[in-house]
């Protein structure tokens, strides 16, 4: 399934894009994708729908993230190794990880501010797994067991906030609106390998970012056990998983986003996003 | 007023301690202490019950967290300049802060779990605040208008995942029942000066931190309107803002917790916590 929420800011729906590519109304079925929408239970009777008998959903409207009400926003941070090499650090012997604050959570489709005082605007395109039920602890062999599906993410980081004003890298990585997910969580079911996914983002329609999920230092299922050694994770957690080459800081001479920019990315089988910068 | 969830973990009542010390139950007036109660509007709806009209709650139950369902749960860092100087430090230029999960959220006399494979576990008594209104961009002078009210926070840390484990203190600081808040949110008008209060921590009845508020290097206020350059604070969201002098990785040698030892501390005005360390 190609789980989403449309609508207006704030006021949501819950929805299912069919077979045919015909956004459909969950309402009837479940109030909002909240990580309670996420668990086995709940996916299994949502799978067992009809699609056909849910009501078409009439012309473009706007996507929201495809979950709500998370507890938490996980990052990882330099897992593929080309982006570790580009922005001139070491592999990393372990997974690196921050939180986005959930504030940060955003529609595929929103504008992305710049915040005030902002110089060095990125982005990264990442593929996310959302958490489908409690993990803590758990093996690598049984970490996806966890997953209720994939969406895409980008990133979006402030280098001079993240870097250069005194450490911790949530702090150039939580401004409102740099959480873009979606526009649709795909359940597991739907993705073959996500080890073998291609992934892509230009810049005003220029490419800047080509890579696949195969060239990832810490796998999917590895990055979800390694968190859970560190906090737990809860249904409709949000797990960001690093970026390929290509971003901004790595580019020689680095470019930065400005109002009116536009970034658009894409992850095979998870669709696309397009976010225009806007001021703070 | 001294706001409280009592009850047994996950099915906390809202609550409030009357002048006499007496717990008295506020479920006819709030579902719950979520961020929602402590707008600005709650509060004032709060005041104007009569303590004397709520019903008196018997014995001594547990209490929870005093907020649940918050979207942040941000720290300060080094923000006491003889803590800076313990941990081998420089003093800050601009606050530091990380996140801590939501999900190391706590009552105040829970049990600490010691993590597997922690070596380091530590102590860091401090004071929260709990936001009451929506702040973004606001200025030092207007940040206390949007606090509802102060806790002690333990942010009880594992210092060789929050250090030595490939940066980002998220790592050291996000493990389940690592955020034992309460036992009460004092509201503003209980705290004449938020800046003159003293604060103290026992391993085991030793007395290991003795401070107060006067020595933190950026106020309460400077805290707050700071963070909120960075990200957008939500109603129930918790900064807490630095410990003073004498955690363990401070003492000659560094002295760590193990499963049995037990942790007080208290922050005057805003009462006492008791955790024992157990196993993960």
């Amino acid at each position: 399934m190609k789980l989403v929420r449309y609508g207006e800011k704030g006021a949501e729906k819950p929805g299912l894009i069919d077979k045919s590519g015909q956004l459909r109304d969950l309402s009837a079925h479940l109030k909002d994708l909240t990580g309670d929408a996420y668990t086995p239970e709940s996916l299994k009777k949502l799978a067992a729908l009809d699609p056909a008998s849910l009501p078409a959903v009439a012309g473009k409207p706007r996507f929201g993230a495809p979950v709500t009400g998370i507890s938490k926003f996980v990052a990882i941070g330099l897992n593929y190794s080309d982006h570790a090499k580009e922005t001139g650090n070491p592999i990393p012997s372990e997974p690196i990880f921050f939180l986005k604050a959930n504030t940060a959570l955003s529609g595929p489709n929103d504008p992305v501010e710049k915040p005030r005082g902002s110089t060095k605007l990125d982005w990264e395109v990442e593929i996310a797994a959302i958490i489908g039920t409690r993990a803590k602890y758990v093996s690598e062999a049984d970490a996806l067991n966890h997953v209720a599906g994939y969406c895409i993410c980008n990133d979006v980081s402030e280098r001079n906030f993240q870097i250069e004003r005194l450490g911790q890298w949530t702090k150039g990585k939580s401004h409102d609106t740099f959480g873009p997910v979606g526009p649709w969580l795909a359940t597991k079911d739907e993705i073959a390998d996500v080890q073998k996914l291609s992934m892509w983002l230009d810049v005003n329609g220029q490419r800047r970012q080509t890579g696949t999920t195969s060239t990832m230092i810490f796998t999917m299922a590895k990055c979800i056990s390694y968190v859970s050694q560190f906090m737990t994770l809860l249904p409709g957690d949000i797990v960001t998983t690093g970026t390929p080459p290509g971003v901004g800081t790595g580019m020689k001479p680095p470019q930065y986003l400005n109002v009116g920019d536009v970034v658009t990315l894409g992850i095979e089988g998870l669709g696309e996003q397009r976010q225009e910068i806007v001021g703070a």
